[in-house]
């Protein structure tokens, strides 16, 4: 870990001693930061943002002047992927993303062509490239993209849904097709995510955000069984480097057993989990990221502290804990409030590294 | 069981054995029926058709006339009884509830009272004496409330919420406050299905639709605790027959051991949880009632017949099931599918029922 000042992140994610529980938080680079609203308005729309190299990393790396935190994450969208794909992402105001051209069919998915992000997302691994660069050695850089099941969810609804009517329809009625889809993508996520690490990712998380809105049988045969296809092509050591790998399935409390098995380093736990629990059942196997809730960001100094304590004592002495949001943090929170945590959880877990 | 005609609906959930695994529908009453949007519309609008006994009698009945349903539920809204405290609830088109008075404060709290069911509503009571004298015996009439954490989203959020910033903000900041709104809301909801036992509501469920939304200690601090307060309370036995309580928390698949031990009769699972699994953990303890997954019913009969074959399998032989959705059904779904599952459920779980 020689090139890395601070490794933190790394070790706690490949279970290794650590002096503090390192600390990111989910959506770090956004809103909530009055200096990202103003690059945000400089570039005039979100997708102009993700797109310059030079603009990703200035708000890639604005928390990081901020904060003492462990890790970056690259500026993106989970939704790069099928934008690539030809299937024309925009944001409207208020509703979040759409997309002009929607996957409805076995003949529209046969259509689908895997993106070769040297291509079509060079973008993407440009800022990889500059972050790196300007990061200079201080913490690690993450990346990352959509699980192959949340983003067919955007690319067969079209955007956002509450009850994923058409694709679960697909699922039951056609799951031949909807095999197929997920299949693509999950070779598209495992390059795109490759791409990233040859440009200087050096650890990567697969985001899950839709997979607790499946059966548990559909969540095994269309999310996770996909992640696994990920996880199973991934570049794992560069340069002499481990790389870790973070899997996220927010509402996937009930199948972290699963989640592990799939020979990820790291699971992201959302709110709802009992991280000792958690702790109890796979963290013989793999590290732990999360889980405190995002509306206590909202509350005051005192909660905040006595939060991380509790999460911290919940989890225990010993090495496997990222600390995070259970979820991104929202654009209504105060930066003194993200300072406050992030200090909290390097004064207090102190205890838990001797 | 002398008084009704068919009594699988009770049995199944008393863990005695019945002939046919029962089947109701969350929402079964709802925009789904042309009749009901007929009478809806005579109404003019929600809360009318609420509070009018003979119409929430003839709304209760008319999927009893299409479909072979195991039990009526009564046609209310869970938010009555902050409604009748006089938080002034309306129904604003397409954005769901809303009170015109939010409670935001200690002070708020204090000036709460709890409602009399006799006289703020006995619309509700009214209307189930009405049921249950149209009924007949035909089936038993399953009364119900909303949770005391679910009904405080609303009461402090206002109306439906994301991210639950208000009451959250105070779980944390004045626990005692929410402790003291929690305990008010406990005893009205448990005096509010008591007075409907007494109207002749046969089983009672209560309704826990954000429970999910909470983190594990808060889960059990705030929503659990109260349910427990709730169902200690309820009267248990009225004229020599057992009257069985469901506890159902959307989202709580991890807490279901938790919920058994309240000494609820059954535990209501959402379509994330696997019914099989479920039944190892609580079922020598509770009945078990769910679980499809709602976005099945907008696919088609062989995938409807194929599904609660599955969920019949995986529950298996002998007793303590009552099938549903694993949420309520939704307005685009057509009366034949429902129809279509009915008859599944009662064809198909013979085998598991000798």
């Amino acid at each position: 870990m020689s090139n890395l000042k601070n490794d933190r992140f790394i070790k706690a994610l490949l279970r290794q001693p650590v002096d503090r529980t390192p600390v990111w938080i989910m959506r770090q680079a956004g809103r909530y930061l009055p200096e990202y609203r103003e690059v945000r308005a400089q570039a005039g729309d979100f997708m102009t943002l993700c797109s310059t190299p030079e603009l990703a990393c200035e708000v890639t790396l604005q928390p990081l002047r901020r904060f003492q935190l462990d890790a970056a994450i690259l500026f993106s969208d989970i939704l790069t992927i099928p934008d690539a794909m030809g299937l024309g992402l925009y944001f409207s105001e208020g509703e979040g993303p759409k997309f002009k051209t929607t996957i409805n069919n076995a003949n529209d998915i046969e259509q689908l062509i895997i993106p070769d992000p040297a291509d079509k997302l060079s973008y993407v691994t440009d800022a990889v490239s500059l972050i790196r660069k300007e990061l200079n050695g201080d913490v690690p850089l993450i990346g990352f993209a959509g699980s192959p099941w949340t983003l067919a969810t955007y690319m067969v609804e079209g955007g956002s849904s509450k009850t994923f009517s058409k694709i679960k329809a697909m699922l039951f009625e056609d799951p031949a097709s909807a095999h197929t889809l997920m299949a693509k993508l999950a070779d598209s996520v495992a390059l795109y995510l490759n791409a990233q690490i040859e440009a200087g990712a050096q650890a990567v998380m697969v985001f899950d955000s839709w997979g607790g809105a499946l059966t548990t049988p559909h969540y095994k045969e269309f999310s996770l069984a996909y992640m696994q296809r990920i996880v199973d092509q991934l570049i794992r050591e560069k340069d002499g480097q481990q790389i870790p790998v973070i899997l996220f399935t927010k509402g996937g409390g009930m199948w972290l057993q699963d989640i592990a098995n799939t020979g990820c380093n790291a699971v992201g736990l959302d709110w709802s989990v009992d991280i000792n629990l958690a702790r109890q059942q796979i963290g013989d196997n793999v590290a732990l990221q999360g889980n405190m809730d995002p509306a206590i960001m909202a509350t005051n100094a005192d909660v905040i502290k006595q939060e991380v304590a509790r999460i911290l004592a919940e989890f225990g002495a010993g090495n496997g804990h990222v600390f995070n949001l259970g979820h991104g943090i929202t654009p209504n929170i105060t930066p003194e409030n993200v300072k406050t945590l992030v200090d909290a959880v390097h004064d207090i877990s102190a205890q838990y590294h001797t």
